[in-house]
């Protein structure tokens, strides 16, 4: 089998530079190069940044596993099984709360600047990409699928084509009812900060170990708050255990859901627009995701929607049938 | 020791007669009589009507267990140990749908006015109980604990004193997290009617069953709606799988954190009031009740709140401190 | 429908008394008697004896249950949908350690002699029975299978059918596998003692507080050890956690799969030899349920098996099938 | 901080070709070399072999994780905080069975000829090692321990050093506790290889599939039978369920604890010998490395063993001990 190489990229970036949640502005991004990238020099390729879930960043989609293969592997058997060929851009937009959500945040950072204003062009510039929006592509899976549709929405003009794999949406379902849980870890720890410490020094993490940090997680992208302990706003009082119903607002402006019905034409104009869950997925994501389709499906946008009768871990097997459809989508 | 005796008596009811659900209006009321019941035929005693939780009722309070005492027998070890005499009653309120909540339902029946206008003059005529408000208390767990609290709180005029053990409220936290489960675990089984049956005929009923049942019950109580599948409006559709706010709005009238602000004088009323939980409580009543207390606190509202380090399950235990309290507070 | 009654008597055992547990001589038996037995006060009625699982007693068959009815509601349906009429009994052969397995042990006590010696002539004594081998049976689930199953190996002068749901055997699969966490949790606890008492405290016993007191349970039946803490002799060393080989081939020569070929004949004469087993056993008792009919089998000896698609817990069910088939088998 | 570089290795074995599981027979070796590796070019290091534990191999030892620094990362930080510098080797012993317990085995291929007469030569050869046995350490986790600590007994003349991180031993608590689960898998599954090729087709593989594959594997490891499915001896026989005793003394042959008596002398002749395990450990490893250390010391032979309040997974943290322990041990 012929095969494409990585290249581990580091990208100095002025937009994360001095971000809130101190972490690094220096970051390596995996950039997959084809088979044929070398092969054929003088070739320009179409290009699709992949974007990894919460907890994770670029480099983990290609750690080594039993049974199922990394995403450079992965992805020169589908060539080799007859796909066109892809650049594959993975970037590394991780954070101390765990992950950006690719959005700017004041407690995180400017992360979907930075992906938008700062990686697209570094890549057309540094890569033989075909540098055009009908020739680059966007996907991911959990957080990263939210973030594909969601900057799909968004920036219309840069990409054109996504893939969205199990990715958050209606937010009353996957995020809400962990709610109460992540408040009653957070008072025992004593606040954000406590929490996290003890949550980094813990070699064995727990399940609500992991609610607890998605829900801080989400809060430091959705609800920035000055003020507030490391700026995050919480969707509850710390002080009372009570919801807060303000704070609640300003997550929903970012559901998916809620983003459709203005983003309907770019979504229209999208070459391809693919979005798939697992019919018991942990997060209920199923659910959102039949909603965002019957809206789609409402307003005669095209599309693809498949369903998996599993839920949402390791589901990376999916990318077998979203990359070559990116593929052909943005090799015509 | 010294031993009261049980009657398991049986009332027929006529505020239950042709009730929607199809439960039987005739119900088994077990009442536990006192040593000196019968040892001292002239005497009168106080009267505590004790609520059984979802998925009980009244006989189940009585049901042998390896390492946790019936609650006749708990009451002799109470008595013996100096608690005043007390006249136990153990109402059967249990419905096709898991429990009734003690309210009054289109969907169910009018458990709240059995209860109030059957149950306790009928108990008064039978039994030689002190018949008069200073001397009758409501107490119970879970959704029986909601039923004492909200059942004092509007009829200040029959109980003087109750107690609520880890009862539901604050229902964003002990109810909607269950939404989306159970909103899939009803698609699948195709609707209510076939959930319900399958739920019966299932002999090891799993976590999402129950969790699926209580939002069914707490539908059937709290938001009937005619026309509906058997009469009972989800909070959410089952056809596309969101949220009904609509309903939701109904759900909320009922939670007794929400009943509070009206009902402050019957709640200050009360020669005793009540309230404990769990802090690992599975539903996280805890943040409910910490919320309802600081509530009462702010309105100084005399209360005792007790927490303990355990969840929501087998806390008959606490029993051990309530029905000595109900009994001096309704002996004096 | 006619219903039939429970007595609930006491009985005094000479047996019993001073036993090595510190358990009470005197134990409440209920008896059922079906609605004939008054109706027909000349008549004489087959009896079985009903086994409770570990942790029960004879009154547990009878507690209220949601979904599930009590044994004598259940008795009293089998018998208007045309079962022969049955008295039942319902031992309570509870110890301080959650049970007896019905076996003789100096740790406990002389159960086994407590039931065949004492409680089979004290019912036909007090009771209208047919006092004979051929009308008299015995039956029970999990600890309570194991207990019929052995009994009737051992002695079937008195028990002419018996029916094992679920019954302990194969002991390298339902016991060995809890040994290194109950002896795990016991080094933790300090000991069998201090086990027992902080398991008895704990309102919200968890699964590994359940496992290790079943292997202790198990030892106190199986291998009584003058000595040791409790007279328990444990199958590993508490001080280096090691497996004790010798106090395990104790444990075996209890197996009934190990008892059968030497009550091949015992069996064989049996009106009735039924069993059964859920295929996703939490004990893995399909396999030791297989493995005995499979001997049956071989030794042409009849008996009746029935698999179950499901689990250990909440089989009362069976009992429609086994107890109109005793009924039948006891009545000819 | 000064970094040290990884080498992929391609190493061609010829122990390994034609190997019976299929599996191939050329490896990519990761090694790590230190900061001082180019540094100093005329300097020769130390050398550690890293074991992988189940269902692992050398590379995974690498893959990027949100709170949990790879090994080269690890040994960077480890060096610039103080540490002697190393080299640290990553075999890749994986085997269609998840693994190879590092063992040779008719059924997979024959392991520990491949590590102990290719690997270490190779590694000599190849890098600038300290090509002696006082330099040469072994190391792993949980599978990876077992090796370390069990090729560390038999090669005395090649390993000088050896840390085991709960590493399996104590059988009877590793191992058999899943015996029957096991068995009922691969009965439902139809035998080792559908068993095999369903675990290997699903995406989210649950635990007791996880439990399946791993007594299946280290049948293959420790029981190969001629004639049996795939080679691999299984030990209970899947017709009947019952357990293979024979199969099983063969496995015991295995386990460090039965091995140590006739390798004290090697084991007293290592200049560190390191042994740690989790007091929770999920396989009750902690009993086993109790019992082997509470052997050395019976024996006087010198050794380090710690006790951590945690489990069997991400127990990578305790590299941070044994690699410095190591590093000083090897380079005296």
């Amino acid at each position: 089998m012929r095969r494409g190489r990585v290249e581990l990229a580091r990208f100095e970036s002025r937009v994360l530079r001095g971000n809130a949640a101190g972490d690094p502005h220096e970051r390596l991004v995996p950039v997959y190069l084809p088979p044929g990238y070398d092969a054929e020099p003088a070739h320009r390729f179409p290009v699709v940044f992949v974007l990894a879930g919460f907890t994770g960043r670029g480099r983990m989609l290609l750690n080594d596993q039993p049974w199922s293969p990394a995403l450079d592997d992965r992805m020169d058997a589908l060539i080799a099984a007859g796909s066109p060929e892809l650049i594959l851009v993975m970037p590394d937009c991780f954070t101390r709360f765990g992950g950006s959500q690719y959005v700017d945040s004041a407690a995180t950072g400017r992360y979907e600047t930075h992906l938008v204003d700062e990686l697209v062009p570094w890549v057309d510039e540094r890569w033989r990409t075909l540098a055009a929006r009908d020739h680059r592509g966007i996907a991911g899976k959990s957080s990263g699928g939210f973030g594909a549709l969601r900057l799909g929405m968004r920036h219309a003009n840069l990409f054109g084509a996504l893939a969205c794999h199990s990715g958050d949406m209606l937010f009353e379902y996957c995020y809400q009812p962990d709610f109460p849980k992540a408040c009653s870890v957070l008072q025992e720890a004593g606040g954000i900060g406590r929490f996290l410490e003890a949550f980094v020094a813990k070699p064995q993490k727990g399940k609500d170990d992991f609610s607890t940090l998605n829900i801080v997680g989400m809060a430091a992208c959705y609800s920035p708050e000055a003020g507030a302990e490391l700026g995050v706003g919480l969707p509850f009082d710390l002080a009372t255990g009570l919801p807060r119903a303000d704070v609640w607002e300003r997550w929903l402006a970012f559901d998916p859901l809620r983003l459709l019905p203005a983003h309907a034409d770019a979504l229209g104009s999208l070459r391809l627009l693919h979005l798939d869950c697992g019919t018991r997925d942990e997060f209920h994501l199923h659910h959102g995701a039949r909603a965002f389709t019957a809206e789609l499906r409402r307003l005669a946008i095209a599309h693809t929607y498949e369903e998996y009768a599993d839920g949402h871990m390791n589901v990376s097997y999916r990318y077998d049938k979203s990359l070559p459809a990116l593929a052909r989508a943005l090799s015509e």
